[in-house]
């Protein structure tokens, strides 16, 4: 019995390629890497979010073995809810990480269903015919990890998601002896996070911020308010050290900001005093100079605290013309325009705005180009397979590689979908496996697809009109005017014209219609009318 | 008789100040200064494009002596048809600003309607009070112009669209000399370009694209593709040159980008001798190492040439295996999502692709923080008034003048609709004028607002459900089963019991109400049934 192929299957459809999820099989035996989702882009209209498509995994449920996270980011957790409803694994996943899992899973009323195991970097535990040793990464938010597969085809390592920071904000710098350990070893495959490979040079230390959060504190004539995101739990331990610094306090606005940082309190990584932290209620009898509020909404979504206060329509707060608003964040790419409307938002109502454009208070959690060169240097894997990114990156990963010297033929840009075998130390790209990712949509799970999307984007466009006749049964002749009724797609007190017009040509078709086409005939007929007077086309319904 | 206010007033609405059209008025004499569109963000739902508001000039027609035009981009050219039907009044333009501008007026069939007179950098004008002096400024498309308006209140300088290019593809550089003479003669108020207000530094010159186009044209095995804007003419004639260099011919794709080219050439901003240049049809026959396609589409449009390639449904031609495609441009804020998305198809099809985040073959158009500063400098004016950008870009723009030591209160940061007045020497901020923009939507001008565009949102969100009552006119009971038809909100064929389930509560409503409150209450209860069944909010109409 010789030995297997072992395969390596990216999950997820669209998007970044093994970012949300990941499978590597040996014979009966699967791994399951990170359930996370993606987030819609602007023309997914009315999409919450996106999973990866199980359905590769369920004839298969019995042979998984675990299921690791390498990371407590959304993109890397946000699925296991609909995960642990079809297969049950155990789950892998650091302290901080299974916090906000257990958070996850609590809402999704999984929790009691759900086996985890807390693992630390430098453990090693055995899952069937793999051997998975945990090594400490340095990324935007602490405890993540990478990992060192030992399966019997070679040794694979997975980067996570990484930056090489020196000064990182918990100490904790990137395991650099574990990688050269690896390297020694002999590596089959290196898979490497391609977030930032068209970025070139190192990704700056998260230390800079500090020198830009003490800027804005030094200026700051009334409150600071600090947004960020939630999981984003080093940022906000900066931002209490330049607090207490200044002799401000803080207090956490919204329900992820407190439920986190009361977690990451509870279990150590995040240490701020009792006494530093305040209520948004306290703060309103405090001076505005003495107060530090945290919040979530650097995306620019509406709902969101800082959306709210940017239109004026928060319930708790509102601005006062002396805040400093802190974006220690950046844009999602896709979220751009509307970030960047926020921000405009915000200055109309007179407040200060710094963002990462104005001073150093937000720096990326991924590897730059000279970083990415440098992991290939430490592993000197045999192949390499660019991961974490859309194609673009993954296609400039590839780039780095082979001016390191590696041979294209030993590098695999794939999408996710294409499974990657390797057999007999060689690699080769094999089959591609139906299926993608599922759209969630209020609390249908998949019942949205492309046909319903494009319905969609017909209704954005140009709206709908309904229109109904009321026909005697015997002579199939109106009764009455017909009616009609419009949404999205003229101002309707203004179209008195246009409807009076669209009655007379229904008033004419009808004469000249037997009952039974009649519908298709006036729908067709009203289309057109509309497009004609109006170059818009409009989904157009009767009902007869 | 003394003096009276001179008046500034950027219009347009939302976007960038004073970047589509602007007003200064003296007296009973106004200049409008450019008159572009902008582009609608991504939740305009159905919008094609935005023109500025001109309701506030519509009953000072008489007053308007001219209608200036600094250069031929869109976002300063677009909505000249719309204002001609409104306002007839002189056009002043350069050469390759009037032909683009008479581009337009054609398609508008406004041509013979419109007065254009050309004018040169270094000319000068009168017009009413004011005297205009045209000075040339280097900027991404040739032949662009700053102004220099002497007014009895005193002189106003106006940046245009501009960079400091030492080294421009026309040999043409700013007319820093003009600039320095306007700081000598005493500046009541400069208004300079904001957009890359963000961007530390200096803009890279042109020239350095020319060495981005050596090395794709030196690596490149088979066609290269060309993606630009058909206005960016100075880039076109960088390829030219460098595919002369590299015996390779050009052909231009795309009605904007063939008709540009013509005038181009026609007028002289554009040196391609006549054997370079071959038909699209005439490189099917030719070697692909021998064929340059110069094309548009660098934003994404999924209907431009380079979205339709990288989908594979082109009409003309189609993409070969060894292809290079160059996207030399960058995206438009708002845009980056479906330009990243045109990428990662292309790659898809398996072409190499360069954008400026692979090889220098993109730079801005616009001044960087050094420039502004430089500017600053060279015109030295009392007031200063950051336009041409949100108001981001405008504060951070104010900081720099701030720095070079200009007080808090001889700056104003102002947004669309609010006038700035001048008197005896001093700036105050005036009115604030209503109207703002109007949204063009099909053949449709201004008959879309905020109305219709929530409409909208709630259907491409959550779709619509419409239902027809059949009632007995007597009992008012259902005769038969009520007809529900639905778009946008779930996928029909998968929806039998919800909808079946929507029946049985319409006739339970049904049995228990009055005709007379009928519709709304079934409309009401329905919407209800549809958001506790799916979590989703569709648009509920019903006919009875």
């Amino acid at each position: 019995m010789g030995i297997k192929p072992l395969r390596i299957v990216p999950l997820g459809g669209l998007g970044e390629v093994g970012k949300n999820m990941m499978a590597i099989e040996y014979g009966e035996n699967i791994l399951i890497i990170d359930v996370g989702i993606m987030f819609p882009e602007n023309d997914m209209l009315g999409i919450d979010y996106i999973i990866p498509d199980f359905n590769y995994l369920l004839d298969k449920k019995d042979k998984v073995r675990g299921i690791i996270i390498t990371h407590g980011h959304e993109d890397h957790t946000g699925g296991i809810v609909y995960l642990l409803r079809e297969i049950q694994a155990p789950i892998y996943a650091t302290a901080l990480t299974r916090g906000l899992v257990e958070v996850k899973l609590n809402r999704g009323g999984m929790l009691k269903a759900a086996k985890i195991n807390t693992i630390q970097a430098g453990e090693s535990i055995k899952l069937g015919p793999f051997t998975v040793e945990f090594f400490h990464v340095s990324h935007s938010i602490p405890d993540s990890v990478g990992l060192g597969i030992t399966t019997p085809a070679g040794l694979i390592v997975h980067s996570g998601d990484f930056k090489f920071d020196h000064t990182p904000i918990d100490g904790w710098p990137t395991d650099f002896a574990k990688l050269a350990e690896f390297g020694g070893r002999g590596v089959l495959a290196l898979l490497a996070d391609s977030t930032n490979a068209n970025n070139p040079g190192w990704t700056e230390s998260e230390k800079v911020i500090e020198g830009g959060f003490d800027s804005v504190f030094r200026n700051a004539k009334g409150r600071i308010l600090i947004g960020t995101f939630a999981s984003l739990i080093s940022r906000i331990a900066q931002a209490a050290e330049v607090a207490e610094r200044y002799g401000r306090k803080m207090a956490f606005v919204g329900m992820s900001m407190v439920e986190n940082v009361k977690m990451a309190r509870r279990l150590g990584y995040l240490k701020i005093p009792d006494d530093m932290i305040v209520s948004l209620d306290q703060t309103r009898s405090m001076d505005p100079d003495q107060v530090v509020l945290m919040c979530t909404g650097t995306q620019g979504e509406p709902s969101s605290i800082l959306g709210r206060l940017s239109t004026g329509t928060n319930r708790n707060f509102d601005l006062l013309p002396s805040d400093t608003v802190v974006l220690s964040s950046q844009p999602i790419p896709g979220n751009e325009e509307m970030v960047y409307r926020t921000i405009n938002r915000l200055l109309h109502r007179g407040v200060e705005v710094i963002d990462e454009n104005v001073a150093p208070v937000h720096v990326s959690g991924h590897a730059s180009q000279e970083e990415i060169k440098m992991l290939i240097q430490f592993v000197r894997p045999k192949f390499y397979i660019p991961i974490h990114g859309e194609l673009r990156h993954l296609k400039q990963n590839a780039r780095l590689a082979r001016e390191l010297g590696l041979a294209p033929e030993r590098i695999a840009v794939v999408e996710n979908g294409t499974v990657i075998e390797f057999h007999n130390a060689e690699m080769k790209i094999g089959e591609r496996i139906p299926g993608g990712y599922v759209f969630i949509d209020g609390s249908g799970v998949g019942d949205v697809g492309p046909a319903v999307m494009r319905e969609r984007e017909a209704l954005s466009r140009d709206g709908f009109v309904a229109v109904y006749l009321n026909l005697d049964p015997k002579s199939g002749r109106l009764v009455n005017e017909p009616e009609i009724v419009s949404k999205g797609f003229v101002f309707v007190h203004e179209a008195d014209q246009l409807f009076g017009d669209a009655r007379k040509r229904i008033r004419e078709v009808v004469a000249k219609t037997e009952k039974d086409g009649m519908r298709n005939r006036v729908e067709r007929d009203l289309s057109k009318f509309f497009y004609n007077e109006t170059r818009r086309r409009p989904v157009v319904i009767v009902f007869a």
